[in-house]
């Protein structure tokens, strides 16, 4: 049996009814967290760029955060780049990289147009996620390494299986939408910090749900699309570079959402530096209140995290989210790591960039947790002090974030597109989603609200 | 400098006062051939299929051979699909892929919605010819051979830059408009012979526009996208298997569509076995005019040419196009390789399953032509007789199809949609296209003439 059926099986296999209340509960709140940054991100620069007259037409599905509707596939691209424009979605161990923000909008477009349920919504979410991490374990974290961005390069799969299950795919048709993703799959990492991070985003939610929908209309691919000489695996990961038995294995025992699980950001940035501002806020906190008199810092974490991007300076609001010495430098300076942090007018603080200049970064041992970190300082008297955060506050199912920080978030996020009092009906109305009879009544919600 | 902003400067330096007028005539030749073949394929199984309701919006841009019109970037994706359904467009030896099937359709889009003249859309053809061929030059043969569909993922640089000459971009803006192509060039081998091969074509002129238009919009990409260690280089080809000063050297010295030129497809199917076809209507024409007293085949082909999937047996009218087997059994039986024998219906006709059982099939030395063929037939008296064709017709400058028979192929392919008084009327405004005052005059008369 070809790769694409098998997987596809598995897909067929998984059951709603047997899925546990926490991974719905764990489900309903990426979701939240999702629809909060993209209201966030709505009218941020990047998603503005992608609003050009003539390219789109009109449609019922909502621009989130916007009075405005275009078409399905339309608005699951603009939706899913507004939703990373501000890097502050979740984030998958399995998938190394942004689930949410893949799956979410062409899910919304197809489920609003469809009068699907709220449970559905959910159910679909939880597959989908299952299915784009279990792909995901077959090719990483060599894909990852090798310089694809896999939010876009494996999330699409997750994506086309969402909506697949709302379209009521056939294990055939699956395996066609899965080998048409092979062939929309693209983004890179040298990429990350310019406004293209984010279409990476949009194409793929929209190319997602754009092989499920050919697919429910008979659109094939290759049945050896992944296992073929010239397929995805040889030629996006290459020889010895992956495992197909990884993907096959285990599903649903437990499913993914809940081991590894998901981490919702705490702070907008990339999600590799959170333990190391989560320490440098620490010392912040506690024995190192005023910056001024530190005269030498050492960020540790591990190998996997330390790609060049981190070591960016912070020259612009975009590149500063990957910046780990920004970060570092504003957890030590201020305490916090704030959205507003990462606007223009905030990047050319002085004592900021004095901090910045003195960051050295060195490796965890390969054994290390791949999402801890350590800072250590050195002050003017001598004294050397450290804190060392072995998963940051929001990783998973580990540390998960305490629900009235999701709020919180939600709330910031939302305030702005939308109303405050609508912010707040809108996360309560989210909360409940499994309850929700239609999806359509969610996004006439939202756009009641938008400011 | 980086190598994006020098190659965009080698793109600002191409003066259209300069190129040869035998270069625009390849152009018009070549647009002409691409715009019949759409309004060919634009009724296929292929394109039928992308035209779901509810994903597009209404717009300005025509649908070829239909009597409707979507936006930009909606018309653009669906007439690339539609050209490239049939596999009857051109192919460019240094993109080892099609080139004008990715070029057309966005810049048709873009022309007939700024009133763009046909000087201007040859000019920005040729230009755009010239970047995708001279990019090809820097990562192939390796990029085809390792399983990229370069008609896609090299093609859409030529489809951006085409777009950004019509923008106006100057070089900062094309450089971010290729770095933007890096993380959207998408398309593997794989799906060859599948309803996905002709969505590549689609997509890719899709996402060349977009590019062009996002970087004219002010959107960015990394400087070097292409030499960083997780960019396009490293990424798509992998360490040793491109050069990028091949990519830098020797612009329109001549122009790349002078020398090697493109390929202009006399038959229905793909390019690398026209010269087997050839060669086995040749034999057909001269020593076996019936096809029953054949033994034994044997083709020879360059090894470059040997893909997996020219072994395919012809199971359905899709993969039909990719069997050499089938194309050379109809060649022997039939003297002809025509549309019609890609139809479902031709496909299990008696005495072409038997000669193509026959056919055994052995490389050709290295140094062979490698758009070249043999065919050694052995007969029922124990005779062999062969034919060698070095270059089909059709074959770029060394072979250039006969106007009269691009005549011929652009009226039976426009007999699809069009009127046959229609389709004469706009193969002669085609011929003077450079003439033309407005690029919406030409979809106009189409429109106007459509069926």
């Amino acid at each position: 049996m070809s790769f694409s059926l098998e997987f596809a099986n598995h897909i067929i296999a998984l059951d709603p009814a047997r899925f546990e209340d926490e991974a719905k509960r764990w489900a309903i709140n990426a979701i939240a967290d999702m629809i909060g940054c993209t209201l966030l991100g709505a009218r941020s620069d990047a998603a503005e760029a992608t609003l050009l007259s003539g390219i789109y037409g009109a449609g019922d599905c909502l621009l989130l955060g916007r009075k405005q509707r275009l078409s399905r596939l339309d608005a699951a691209f603009v939706n899913g780049t507004a939703g990373h424009a501000l890097d502050y979605d979740d984030t998958s161990k399995s998938l190394s990289g942004h689930p949410t923000v893949i799956i979410v909008p062409g899910l919304l477009a197809l489920a609003e147009t469809t009068g699907a349920s709220g449970k559905d919504f959910v159910d679909a979410y939880v597959i989908g996620f299952e299915a784009a991490t279990r792909f995901a374990r077959g090719v990483n974290f060599q894909h990852y390494e090798k310089g694809w961005h896999p939010t876009a390069t494996l999330g699409i799969f997750g994506a086309a299986v969402s909506a697949g299950y709302l379209l009521k795919l056939n294990a055939q048709q699956y395996a066609h939408a899965l080998a048409m993703c092979a062939s929309l799959a693209s983004g890179i990492k040298a990429n990350f910090g310019t406004s293209t991070k984010p279409l990476h985003a949009g194409i793929a939610a929209r190319n997602g749900l754009f092989a499920a929908l050919m697919a429910a209309k008979g659109v094939n691919a290759s049945p050896v699309a992944f296992e073929h000489a010239q397929g995805f695996w040889e030629v996006f990961n290459g020889a010895g570079n992956y495992d197909p038995e990884r993907s096959l294995k285990d599903w649903a025992q437990p499913l993914d959402l809940l081991a590894p699980g998901i981490s919702i950001k705490k702070y907008p940035c990339v999600y590799s530096v959170h333990a190391a501002i989560d320490a440098a806020i620490a010392l912040h906190t506690s024995e190192v209140p005023d910056s001024s008199v530190v005269t030498d810092i050492l960020v540790r974490m591990h190998p996997r995290r330390m790609l060049p991007h981190v070591m960016n300076p912070a020259t612009s609001a975009l590149n500063a989210k990957f910046s780990l010495s920004y970060a570092v430098a504003r957890g030590l300076v201020n305490g916090a790591v704030r959205l507003d942090h990462f606007e223009d007018a905030a990047l050319h603080d002085p004592e900021v960039t004095r901090i910045m200049g003195l960051i050295r970064l060195q490796p965890l041992d390969d054994s290390a947790s791949d999402y801890g970190g350590e800072v250590h300082v050195t002050l003017a008297d001598g004294r050397t002090v450290f804190h060392t955060v072995d998963a940051p506050l929001g990783r998973g199912p580990e540390t998960p974030l305490p629900q009235d920080m999701l709020a919180t978030k939600f709330l910031d996020c939302a305030a702005a597109t939308l109303t405050d009092a609508g912010a707040a009906q809108v996360f309560s109305m989210l909360m409940d989603l499994d309850r929700l009879e239609s999806m359509s009544n969610l996004t006439a919600a939202i756009e009641s609200v938008t400011r």
